[in-house]
């Protein structure tokens, strides 16, 4: 197991006494992230239904999923068998049956369809229909939003999930390097990317990597302008900016970063444009510490940006830690002007300044750890545009 | 764009007419696939919500996600700009607040809230909360399922969709051909995987490849047993079996492929299961051709198996074609028993046939594309086992 087993325990405390606050019997929990953080469960399989049940009065957490999946589930958690449930392959992709009819009979079977049950009414692979199957098959249940109850649990960090993120950080390091020294005129976007995924995923000799919750964002020219875009067979042209979006993944665990690259001679615009948001980054880093608010931090960047006369809509970071496709943010709290979540020591978060402007833009970030008196910046990488 | 206007407006017209035939009004679909199939629209923004509305008495599609993306459907789509809709960054995780409360007040202004609405119940990132918005906001609408309305469209592809996925097909040969030349003793998984990933998104002198809607699956040992474990620290090591799984990928198409390889000398037990199965899926290959159901198909495999004594629950296949994560397959057909699906030219679709037993198991498949009068692969790869 990649945590001691009283870390999941302590996990699982903190989870409990969440849903007995919210009167709570039993909780069905559908985003991969937060069936890895209750179980260690780590598997591609969360493209059919799956979750982990967690109930007052049961001890261990309960997974269920597809049957081909469930060995997986023996492999890579630390649930007894008797708490791993698969069912059969004939619900699979076969209208009308579902995989929540075998979740509904399990919950009759154990006498649990009479509880409050919280349920992820937001999260990544809990579809309308889960919910649909849930509340029509099981009548006398009273069901409730638990979203982002496991979510909050997660914020503060243990100093092994730390370690595992320092990890990650190597290996985004050395990613980001890669593109450095990859990116030339004349070479395809997805040239570069190959070798980025390489990188990231093989890593040095001491740590290798593994697949992200979000791609490799690599987008040049008018695309800079737009946030997702991804590499395609486009060539790198001279006097094109690039911006670069990656992460380091340790035993599921995110470090994310972010760059601008420029082929040739930047335009003032951007030249100027990057020194802004560099100063603004700067400064709201200066109110990263324990007690002050992500309000605090965001106030700290949009008050340079505001002394410019530049604007930016979208928030400046987000809540980092154990990611799965299609995120690795864990949607608790935002670096945003409103968003009163006090830091605390542990507390990772990323925060990216993503200027995108009508046909260009740039992008910096960092992964940030709240530490007893300030903050630590997982990675030592300059945040200058990078010319090549 | 990577697919004519014309073949984007034979797309919406089966579309509309079998919205048609289900007196359904309009349709809001989330699967990135989907979306993409309809539109043309490519980002990985699908970790906020985000969709397509198709709506009988509107001309084109409406795309609608946050605004920072509005930009990647303005570069990648063939919509007018007043087709595509971005919502406010106040929006996103900041409960309450919710996209679709966008979305149904935007159902209002083009008094759509009082029509037949499709939805797809089921789909990946149509989640409860979307679904609980828009029946609560809009109580005049009447709400039906739509799910996998588009995904039959999708079933018979063009021939320019044919041409990405032979495309892909050198990719994917590509990449088995790097995990067969990096397998060996000492060496870690994931130190394969990075070549791997490289591979297929480097490509050759002619293509390069994309991110994947399922990751590389590749598990040693015991974990093959397993069906969706994904790469390591863990080092190869002798007298042990791998399976992998990969998918080569061009504009979204999808040509995925399994392989097992044994470093040093096989048992009887995986020799014997090997030979076996790739008995039964060149059985089952004798009844690809169109006019016959997936069921023949299935019929054709399962009856060598039952000779020689030997089980598989899971399916043996599934429809390919576009793909976004967490999956490539389209939902539509399985290739399995009493699946009556008829087969037809450019039908395409992943039969594999994953032998996971109690402590071990084996893989191979092949992406097949059926022709006028039998079948085509994309790849051509032996499937024996192979020795390192």
């Amino acid at each position: 197991m990649i945590f001691s087993q009283s870390e999941f325990e302590i996990r699982l405390n903190k989870i409990k006494s969440s849903m007995q606050k919210k009167d709570l019997d039993l909780i069905i929990i559908t985003d991969p992230s937060n069936m890895n953080y209750t179980t260690g469960y780590d598997g591609w399989s969360f493209y059919v239904p799956q979750g982990v049940i967690i109930s007052l009065d049961h001890n261990q957490p309960i997974w269920f999923g597809r049957m081909q999946d469930s060995k997986g589930a023996i492999i890579t958690t630390f649930l007894k068998k008797e708490n791993i449930l698969g069912y059969p392959e004939d619900l699979i992709q076969d209208s009308p049956k579902h995989p929540y009819d075998f979740v509904t009979n399990f919950l009759k079977i154990k006498k649990w369809d009479t509880k409050n049950i919280g349920v992820e009414m937001d999260s990544y692979y809990y579809s309308a229909e889960c919910h649909n199957r849930l509340i029509t098959q099981c009548p006398n249940a009273k069901f409730y939003d638990a979203n982002l109850l496991v979510n909050w649990v997660r914020l503060v960090k243990s100093n092994s999930e730390i370690k595992y993120m320092r990890d990650a950080s190597i290996l985004v390091q050395l990613g980001m390097q890669k593109a450095y020294d990859t990116i030339k005129p004349g070479v395809r976007q997805n040239q570069v990317s190959g070798q980025i995924q390489n990188t990231l995923i093989s890593g040095n000799n001491e740590i290798g990597g593994e697949y992200s919750g979000l791609t490799t964002i690599l987008a040049s020219g008018i695309s800079t302008s737009a946030s997702h875009l991804t590499p395609t067979d486009r060539k790198f042209v001279n006097n094109e900016g690039t911006i670069i979006e990656l992460s380091g993944v340790k035993n599921r665990y995110h470090c994310p970063m972010s760059r601008t690259v420029f082929i040739g001679k930047p335009d003032t615009q951007t030249i100027e444009t990057m020194k802004i948001t560099n100063e603004a980054f700067e400064n709201s880093l200066k109110f990263v510490k324990p007690g002050n608010t992500a309000n605090d931090v965001a106030v700290g960047f949009w008050n340079v940006l505001s002394k410019y006369g530049l604007e930016k809509d979208s928030r400046l970071g987000y809540s980092i830690g154990v990611g799965y496709p299609p995120d690795w943010g864990e949607h608790t709290f935002s670096i945003r002007k409103n968003d009163m979540t006090v830091l605390e020591p542990n507390i990772t978060f990323h925060m990216i300044a993503g200027m995108w402007m009508d046909t260009w833009g740039i992008e910096i970030s960092e992964s940030i750890c709240v530490t007893e008196k300030s903050y630590e910046l997982f990675c030592n990488f300059p945040r200058e545009l990078h010319l090549i």
